[in-house]
């Protein structure tokens, strides 16, 4: 359940209660696409990066190690240790993105798994049986998620496809929650709202989901190749038209001006792997800026990654430890800069609730929106 | 500083002192090569699987990211944030197994680094000035690593050149460590025993070399070839000539069972990478053999890896988690396998020293000899 706590223009600082913990809000979404954060951090470490919230994939899961055996083994909480609220995707991004030979009829989707080949089908139903078996406190329903820009007849057809599929997702988590053996009989199910870059789409979509009353809306599709102007745009244009007591989920995004952004335009929750796939190339993120660990200046550098900071490694590693780590691909590196940005992120999102809280969230915007993402 | 504490038929239980703390022996040793232990593991991660000694390699860390560097940063303890006991080998071992182009002669050796191929002189004194800027507690002699079986006129020939190059590291350490500015003026260096599987060639070394009286001992150029038949025959041999108030040191050496039989025959310290390198294939170490987790029957086994056991991963992972993160080539895979293997090895050790401090080390010995290295 969404509570607004308070509201300063669009921006909304509010709680959002789930069976696994309260989510404080605005919150970014740390991701474990296969059960596991990137850079190997585990579920312990997690919890010392300030991290609220873990996502993974239905798709990746869904091929290994199978929903089925997550089951099994209890569902997504006991299999990764991780004890706070969990949200999986729907399986629908991957489909579109990753996997080959893909064929969309009214149905569903028949797709090649991107590791072996094999076919496989994957429609409402299909995907909530799977997000039902990995147990997560969030489903997301299963929806087409178009390129960027499609073309306006393909996307309104696809976009009334994508109700009818959330009509299906719904009354199949309905009756998947009500068997005995559920692992989470209070699985919830957020909409997806899509509509290519086309703001009456868009607006009309998000009219029929939320006629649905479901607990969350999510805003997909965007941060798919068009620029971040068009995004915020349809931010805009669609704040009136979503419900003012769910919480918002605008999926994929971003840099930490990204989230500047999309927090000023209403949006409550984010999710991204940007602090797991920059540090792969280096990239640490401090309020200053960018930092790129793999640059000779750093070599005999004995400042932690971002003064001041309180994360795991800048407690005890220095810039030159961690530039020589990268330079010579040793696995410490990556999970030292995962650690930093995790942690980045996640309290970045504490200064935004905590400006919010002190009702001078546009001076902490104005203050930090240039300079948070450049390269220093 | 070794003191001789209970000895049990030639099996020793000691303590040595450093500056940089004392280490109960018998002990084994984790391998940092690069200065960070392979699979994600940092300095304050060996503190939670009992870790006594650091080992890091001359000649990796003389390529990257240079000694010249690491003394800039205050040596490998500030460098790494690892605070106990470090030994540094010599580089001898990789330069005769790494690098190529390598051409001995009396001054040293020529060699071609294995990154770049750039040409690299190193004798004694070149060792011992790189080991003085790391600043480990422990140098290691510069030595020539012959295969096995060397030829015994090669071997004769190499073990002179070998006694006569420890003459010019010790030569160079005293001046290295008298220097104001120099990192750890306590330094200490210890011989490496060579003579390939020559029991003379063997003998006349290690008296020659213990006349230096040297604060350590090593038995080199074992484990490179030869049955362990003739490593535990050599060291039958060399035991009456091996100082008995200085601590002994089997390099490279090796599985849970070489370890008893080297503490049988009076080993005082070991170091191996067979706890990481046998991670990444999936080998966990217990007590009651080696199991290997990339095994199909493992992926609905919520046991930890060893039942019983109080490592950081087995306190909260199962072996289902484990598996499928290997599977997927998930980075925390081998994080969680290395974290395990590396407090069996430490705490294997610390059996051993319950064993000879309760005076039934070959009782323990006996009970485990043939079960701690089968495939289970
Ligand atoms: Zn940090
Ligand atoms: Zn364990």
């Amino acid at each position: 359940m969404y509570t607004l706590l308070k509201q300063e223009g669009l921006a909304r600082r509010g709680t959002f209660q789930t069976p696994h913990g309260t989510v404080q809000m605005p919150a970014f979404m740390n991701v474990a696409t296969a059960g596991a954060i990137k850079g190997a951090v585990s579920a312990l470490d997690l919890k010392a990066v300030h991290c609220q919230v873990q996502l993974c994939n239905t798709y990746h899961l869904h091929l290994r190690p199978g929903d089925e055996q997550v089951y099994q083994l209890g569902g997504l909480q006991r299999f990764t240790r991780w004890d706070g609220p969990i949200l999986t995707d729907s399986g629908g991004f991957q489909v579109f993105s990753l996997a080959k030979l893909r064929n969309i009829t009214e149905e569903g989707v028949t797709f090649a798994s991107h590791i072996d080949g094999h076919k496989i089908f994957m429609g409402p139903e299909e995907s909530m049986r799977i997000q039902s078996h990995l147990g997560s406190t969030i489903a997301m329903a299963f929806d087409e998620c178009m390129q960027n820009p499609a073309e306006y007849d393909y996307a309104k057809h696809s976009v009334e496809r994508t109700t009818r599929w959330l009509h299906r997702c719904k009354a199949e988590l309905t009756q998947l929650n009500a068997q005995p053996d559920t692992i989470n009989p209070q699985q919830m199910l957020w909409g997806i709202n899509q509509g290519s870059v086309y703001d009456d789409l868009r607006v009309e979509h998000m009219k029929q989901i939320a006629e649905l009353d479901l607990p969350g809306y999510a805003i997909g599709g965007l941060a798919v190749g068009e620029s971040a102007d068009i995004m915020y745009h349809i931010l805009e244009v669609l704040n009136p038209y979503m419900p003012k007591d769910k919480p918002r989920y605008l999926m994929g995004v971003g840099t930490p001006a990204n989230i500047l952004e999309g927090v000023r335009r209403g949006v409550d929750i984010f999710d991204c792997v940007m602090p797991t796939r920059n540090a792969r190339h280096g990239h640490a993120f401090t309020m200053e800026g960018v930092r790129n660990l793999m640059n000779a200046k750093y070599a005999l550098d004995q400042n932690p990654l971002e003064e001041g900071c309180q994360c795991p490694t800048c407690q005890h590693f220095t810039r030159a430890y961690i530039h020589h780590l990268l330079k010579a691909r040793e696995m410490l590196g990556m999970r030292l800069m995962v650690l930093h940005n995790l942690y980045f992120y996640n309290t970045f999102m504490e200064k935004i609730r905590a400006a919010l809280d002190a009702g001078n969230f546009d001076e902490f915007y104005r203050s930090h929106i240039d300079s948070v993402s450049r390269r220093i």
